[in-house]
């Protein structure tokens, strides 16, 4: 199944829950908007494609559950579950990009009936691109990695990310489809552990080989020669930093002092044609993410604790972007490959 | 108290056991050397110089227990006793150091009474000397800290990894000590957690101000100005590396990148004037524990992992080494320190 899908039937959102694996399975479904928005905020879906998804069907469900009887008041309720859907994740731009899609699509609009047609119509079609711009990715990511390649990579921009197929991991499925041997090392990603938790289970379920580092490993396994390249995905490309999950820009570093080439797969739509690393809020997490894990205290209950989300790396770090559109190297004009 | 001692009236060695902290402070008794090597391979004891202690604590418990009748008997006794003690933890040179130290000491020995009085004395030797070494260590590594600096740390070289004061944490116990204001920043230092369990814990009961983030968060902090220095512990230092925790060496090329001095503070019966990187074995350490943290399953049960306890940091990423001989910056001459 789809990460995250539309159920048409119940006018529902499906999902699988990321924070039960890979020790469970299970798929939730969302029938309001205040569950989609806890299951965005707790990360039970995360992953900046797969959040321009999750927002797509959150204005899907927002129209189908609008007791509006005006065209002025429904586009007003798309509006205000717009401004809640943008505020769960702050830093990810897909989420925003999305939303803003759907709204922008109901201009067309002549009535009542017609916008909920094509608010559903519109949140579907962004999944489906996403899978098609995903296979996109890899068709052009593939021709960069070789037979015998270890990728290493960080968190997770696999399928668990997106709809389906990946923007990081896409690329190596991609390279494994041309009959490409490729070994993966998967950085466990503290504090949430989506590459111990989701990278190796879903590599593992297409019988990729891959092995789990815990993520200051870095530099040791790079050092030993045990990685060609570091593939990692985006949650928000500006035109001097690439904004990715924590820990992103300190692999960067150790990857260039060894003069491996360090590639960010996204699609276009994590571009931020206006954005530089200073206008970018990055979103700062809960405290006890570090000092518990279930219910495991792994700190003192009351130390204080730094924890944000993200961390920007420079362009003059990143080897070449991977896109929909083909592959850039830095310098990137954002505003020439959104033309 | 101590964070590990000898008990003469039970003959036994206390120690605090550090794979329960944060959470709980517990006391144990080792009264025979299998659960004092139990408690070495379980990291309830850990640190190179508290190793050291350990090592030779260990060795009085094996005199203490010989039911030997001759001094031939009680040597060949104490010999594999120290051969038992030093497998436990291939990496660290201080515990080697120690029981050989101890097994030196009975070359002047006469009767079966006067070695046991030897070991028993040159053990508490070791570990009372270590506590004079940390100051000593603080004394001159304190004058590299200023007033008002942020110092980032990784694991926990402090008191809980020697007997007393520690030997990072030392040096900024010494600068607090002369009244400079220190605050630590403090890696979690992933798959145990030292850093975030035992370090926060450490200084918290100090009043020193800690902060703890992930390990792969250490580029973002010193990008964002975080940071004044580094300062981390070792395992051992040959003539061309320091081998420390798995981790340090990202940390030392991040340190490098952003021009921030990387410290590193250790005894000198850290050196191993003989070894080279490559004459090291780097101990691997149970799968598990990337894949469970208590009972909490973190990655699939069945998932390939790469878990070695140390890295290598070369001299080059190195500011200075700082020892209970002074301060010394590579290339250090270690036959030169050690004479």
């Amino acid at each position: 199944m789809r990460t995250i899908d539309w159920n048409d039937e119940s006018k529902s959102v499906v999902m699988i829950d990321q924070t039960l694996l890979p020790v469970e399975l299970n798929v939730i479904e969302c029938k309001n908007l205040a569950s989609l928005c806890e299951a965005i905020r707790s990360l039970r879906v995360r992953g900046a494609p797969a959040l321009a998804a999750a927002g797509g069907f959150g204005m899907a469900l927002a129209v189908t559950l609008s007791s509006a009887d005006t065209m002025e008041k429904l586009l007003n309720d798309l509006k205000v579950a717009a401004s809640t859907l943008i505020a769960t994740r702050p830093t990810a731009v897909n989420l925003a990009w999305a939303v803003k899609r759907v709204l922008k699509a109901t201009e067309d609009s002549y009535d009542l009936e017609s916008i909920k047609d094509i608010v559903i119509f519109e949140a579907i079609r962004i999944a489906d691109e996403d899978v098609e711009i995903n296979k996109a990715i890899g068709k052009y990511g593939q021709k960069l990695l070789d037979d015998g390649d270890t990728v290493m990579t960080h968190c997770n921009a696999g399928r668990m990310a997106c709809v389906d197929w990946g923007t990081a991991l896409g690329v190596i499925r991609s390279a494994v489809e041309k009959g490409k041997e490729i070994n993966v090392i998967a950085c466990e990603t503290r504090p949430l552990n989506q590459g111990g938790r989701i990278t190796t289970w879903e590599l593992m379920q297409d019988n990729i080989p891959v092995k789990l580092i815990t993520d200051s490993m870095s530099g040791h396994v790079m050092r030993h020669g045990m990685v060609d390249k570091m593939i990692v995905g985006a949650d928000r490309i500006t035109q001097d930093v690439v904004f990715n999950k924590i820990g992103t820009y300190t692999h960067s570093i150790v990857a260039r002092e060894h003069e491996i080439p360090f590639y960010v797969a996204a699609p276009v739509s994590t571009f931020d044609p206006n954005g530089w690393e200073d206008t970018v809020t990055i979103e700062q997490r809960d405290a006890d993410e570090l000092r518990y894990i279930g219910d495991v205290q792994i700190a003192p209950k009351n130390v204080d604790v730094y924890n944000p989300a993200f961390d920007a790396t420079p362009m003059e770090n990143i080897t070449a972007l991977i896109t929909e559109k083909g592959i850039f190297e830095p310098p990137v004009l954002i505003d020439e490959i959104l033309a």
